[in-house]
C-alpha cells in the first residue's frame, strides 16, 4: 500500500506517522507513507497556496492550482483507488470503512486548512469526502494522520499478535470487555475473581456477556446493524 | 486553561499540539499544555507500563499504577474539572461537546495504548469517557490532539478572525456553504455567477440555500435537533 498526503503542515504529521504501529509497518515495507508540502506544487513567488473567498466569507480559502499540479504530479507516477479529501461534511469514518480501505493500493489524502479549499477541487480532483468526526479541526492533518493509523494497522502484519486487532471493539459488532492487569488488588480495588479462577470456558462467557451487555448500553445502534 | 495529557508515546504529540492554532494560542497564553510520559511514574526499574492481562486475552495491558501516580501527582499541585480518557466507548466527540470543554479550567486527558487500560482506571480515576469516531487507533494520542485542537480553537482570541470560527460548520446547526476563491476560472471550471456578481443580499440568502440544501443532504441528523 501506498499512502501520498498533501498538506501545508508537513511538521505536524512527522511524530503521528513515525511512531509506534505505523513506523514498524513503513520499517517492515507494508506501507509507503509520502508526505507532500503543498507550497512545494504551487508557482506563487511567496509560496502561497491561500486566496480571499469570493463573496466576503470572512478567512482564507485553499487554492485550487497548487493542489491540482500535487495531484497530477502524483497521478502521473502511478495510479490512485482513491483521492480523498477529509472534511466535517463527509462521510463518516467507521471501522467497516477502514477496513474497506486497507484493501486499497495507493491512496492520496488532501489535507484541507484555513476557511475550506476551493470547491472546484472537491466538484473535480477529489473521489472521496471522509469525515473523522461532527467537530471543528483547524486542519486536515490530524484526520489524515487518523485515516492512516487506523487503516495501516489492519495491514497482514502490521500489529504484532493477528488475534488482538480480531478481538478490537467493532470488528464483530460488539465493544471490547473490560480488560484488566496486575496487581490484582490495587489499594482495594480488586480484578473480578472470575478472571483469575483459571477457568476459560468461564472466563469466556463472562467475556461475551460483559460484551454485550456493554454494547447494549454504551452503542446500541452496533447491534442493530448485523 | 490548562491541559495535561498522559501519554506513553510523547515525541508523537510534539508536533500536533506545536503547529498553527495550538501553538499561537500557547504563545500568546491562553492554554498551556503539558505531556507526560507515564513511563516517568513508574516504579518499574524497566520503565514498563504495561503487563499481560488477566483471562488470557490477546495483547497487552497498561497498568494502574502509573497512571494512579502521574494522576495523584498532578491533583496535589491543581484543581482539575475532569480528567478524560479517550477511548472508542467512550461519549461520541462532537462540536457542543468541544464548546463546553472550552469552558474547563483544566483537564487531564489520559492516551490508552496497547490492548487497553486496566479498566479500574476507568472506574476509579477517570471522570470522563470519549471517542473521536466509531473506529480504532493504535493509541489515545491522535484523539488526544484532537480534543485539544476543538477546544483550544474556541478560546477567545484563539483564531485570529472570530467570525471565522461562527460560520464554521455546526455551530449553527448547518453545515457550511461552499467556498471559492482565485482564479475565478480554472480550466474552465468556473466559480457561481452569483459570487462575482457584488450583490452581498443575493450571496448571503445564495449562502444560506447551499449550507441548507448541503446539510439536508449530507447530516440530516443535525437539523432534527434543533
Amino acid at each position: 500500500m501506498r499512502i501520498d498526503i498533501l498538506t501545508v503542515l508537513p511538521e505536524l504529521l512527522d511524530g503521528p506517522l513515525n511512531n509506534s504501529i505505523l513506523k514498524r509497518a513503513q520499517d517492515k515495507g507494508l506501507v509507503e507513507i509520502a508526505v507532500h508540502n503543498l507550497r512545494d506544487y504551487t508557482l506563487d513567488k511567496h509560496r502561497r497556496v491561500d486566496d480571499y473567498p469570493f463573496g466576503g466569507e470572512a478567512g482564507m480559502v485553499m487554492q485550487i492550482e497548487p493542489v491540482d499540479r500535487a495531484i497530477t504530479y502524483l497521478k502521473s507516477q502511478r495510479d490512485y483507488d482513491e483521492v480523498i479529501f477529509t472534511s466535517p461534511d463527509g462521510e463518516l469514518f467507521t471501522q467497516p470503512m477502514a477496513n474497506s480501505l486497507s484493501l486499497l493500493q495507493n491512496m492520496i489524502i488532501l489535507c484541507g486548512h484555513y476557511k475550506g479549499i476551493d470547491y472546484r477541487i472537491r466538484e473535480h480532483l477529489v473521489t472521496r469526502e471522509i469525515s473523522v468526526g461532527d467537530y471543528v479541526l483547524t486542519g486536515g492533518e490530524l484526520p489524515a494522520a487518523i485515516i492512516a493509523d487506523a487503516v495501516v494497522r489492519l495491514l497482514p502484519g502490521a500489529i504484532g499478535d493477528e488475534q488482538s486487532a480480531l478481538s478490537d471493539s467493532f470488528q464483530d459488532n460488539l465493544l471490547a470487555p473490560p480488560v484488566y492487569t496486575r496487581p490484582a488488588d490495587y489499594k482495594g480495588w480488586r480484578v473480578p475473581d472470575i478472571l483469575l479462577s483459571g477457568h476459560q470456558r468461564k472466563i469466556d462467557e463472562w467475556k461475551y456477556e460483559q460484551a454485550l451487555e456493554r454494547t447494549r448500553r454504551l452503542r446500541p445502534g452496533l447491534l442493530k446493524e448485523e
